[in-house]
């Protein structure tokens, strides 16, 4: 199987550099990192244990990439508009002998990301992954992996069951814990702690632990949570208990104090993902009756800082 | 009539300077000003004419002050708890010949200050002023004016309606536009455009009118003030129409750019009054069986920042 990887950042990187350091057959799309990577390779500094892949496919134009049977998308959300050049160069068509047409994973945080990127390509398979890592990109080539780091898929357009068989036996044989979860619960259940975390760390300038250290903040976090869960209810996925908010805060606990993705975005004068971390699912749930309330607050809190205080 | 006015600031320098100068005789409690009070009188820089008031009954220590017929609260509500030992060497007791017990005036923003008052001191008559004016101390004795400036008055347990009609006249003389309102309305309706405002300049660190440029927070303060009003009518208040909301924005896009009370607290490291502004409404309106959901995030947003940020 043939792999490709589209953005090598801190998601991209770490997985795609997983996968090839078992061997897998991985195909790097690179941007500003293109020509380090391909002098250098691309370093994976991991408590798991740190490695460095000397030996990288690394590509600047998407043009010169192979097709492939299974594609990463591990771009940022804002840049999704790109996938209509990106993708098609790395599609195969599925052969009438019986080939596989190619398998996208989605590896991005929101929700209707699989129902936009389906609207651009109807006939392609999609799958959600929900990667549940804390990672960052340091320098150039460069992955910073913290903690955690496995990852969840989700069938959203797949014909081929045996296609999503593979790609997870393939991180398991990389040393990444997959499991193969139904798909709108996983892209949910990860927006319980999504929605709160990122924008209340963007919002108050702040971290994960210093929002549950607060007894305000701390309430605050878990009606966030409990807004996420009954939006989802609303919108037909399976019920989520509430024990799973308290799950959620207490693993935050656990973890090393964290910025999340949508914090480095803002500190680096990067667009944050408003769009389908918070419009589209507070849209979803208005639409199926539901209003979230507090993180319609939230929405337009980022709004007003993405706009007034995000510029460079 | 005597007038004492406790917390000589942009509230209290401004009223009480304006009845002492129609030639009222006003007691004015200072602290950190009192010295240059003391030397130098008050000075007010106002749109409607500044003016400098030089033969000022200034007083370091409130047991040397006379017993009032009025007395002006004008402190910051965070510091009610000082009023147990302020207000009673300046209350008169009404005498069996007629004559009036002392009306305490409180000019200080949120819900719930008069219950508490009452609760220190049983028998006090109470009102709450209600006070519309963009006003800050610049400068130790100096006030400035920026626009507005007229007061309502509400009773809320005065048993001589002559004694609040004579504080209304009273303010009229001295050039200040003043009523009579109805109590629970005027304090609820005052709280339409406080909660939202002061919170929210806070949270976002800006101004009233850029709070109004964006359409996210525009339409967030507006959802705000419909919370307010919500929870009025739950309170019991008298119908509040929606318009209410709508000319309040309207009144502040038509103001100069604006950083309410609380955001000169936040910035210059001093207490902010959540209390009264926010805990105590949201806990009347939910056991009146309605959740602010918005404020109660704008609540929880700035007890972090308050414990977290505004440390000096």
């Amino acid at each position: 199987m043939k792999y490709g990887v589209i953005g090598t950042g801190a998601i991209g990187g770490y997985y795609g550099a997983k996968l090839a350091r078992a061997g897998k057959d991985v195909h790097f799309l690179l941007h500003s990192d293109y020509e380090f990577v391909k002098e250098n390779g691309l370093y994976v500094d991991s408590v798991d244990g740190s490695f460095h892949l000397t030996d990288v496919h690394a590509y600047g134009d998407v043009r010169e990439m192979p097709p492939c049977d299974v594609v990463l998308v591990c771009l940022k959300s804002v840049r999704n508009q790109l996938l209509k050049e990106l993708l098609p160069p790395l599609l195969k068509q599925p052969s009438p002998k019986g080939g596989n047409g190619t398998l996208v994973v989605l590896i991005q945080n929101g929700i209707g990301l699989e129902a936009d990127v389906q609207q651009m390509f109807p006939d392609v398979q999609l799958a959600a992954g929900l990667a549940f890592i804390c990672s960052a990109k340091t320098e150039p080539g460069r992955v910073n992996h913290q903690c955690y780091g496995y990852i969840n898929i989700g069938n959203y357009s797949c014909r081929q069951q045996a296609l999503i068989d593979s790609v997870v036996a393939d991180f398991r044989e990389a040393g990444v814990d997959a499991n193969e979860v139904e798909y709108h619960e996983a892209r949910w259940k990860k927006a319980v702690w999504n929605m709160p975390f990122n924008g209340m760390t963007v919002a108050l300038d702040t971290q994960t632990d210093l929002l549950l250290k607060h007894p305000a903040t701390l309430q605050l976090i878990r009606e966030q949570m409990l807004e996420v869960i009954e939006a989802a209810q609303a919108c037909g996925v399976k019920y989520i208990d509430e024990s799973f908010a308290d799950k959620m805060i207490d693993n935050t606990l656990h973890m090393t104090p964290y910025s999340p993705s949508m914090k480095l975005d803002f500190d680096y004068h990067r667009p944050m993902e408003i769009d389908y971390l918070y419009t589209r699912p507070i849209e979803e749930a208005r639409k199926a009756g539901f209003r979230m309330a507090k993180l319609e607050m939230l929405e337009a809190e980022l709004r007003f800082l993405q706009e007034e205080k995000n510029r460079l």
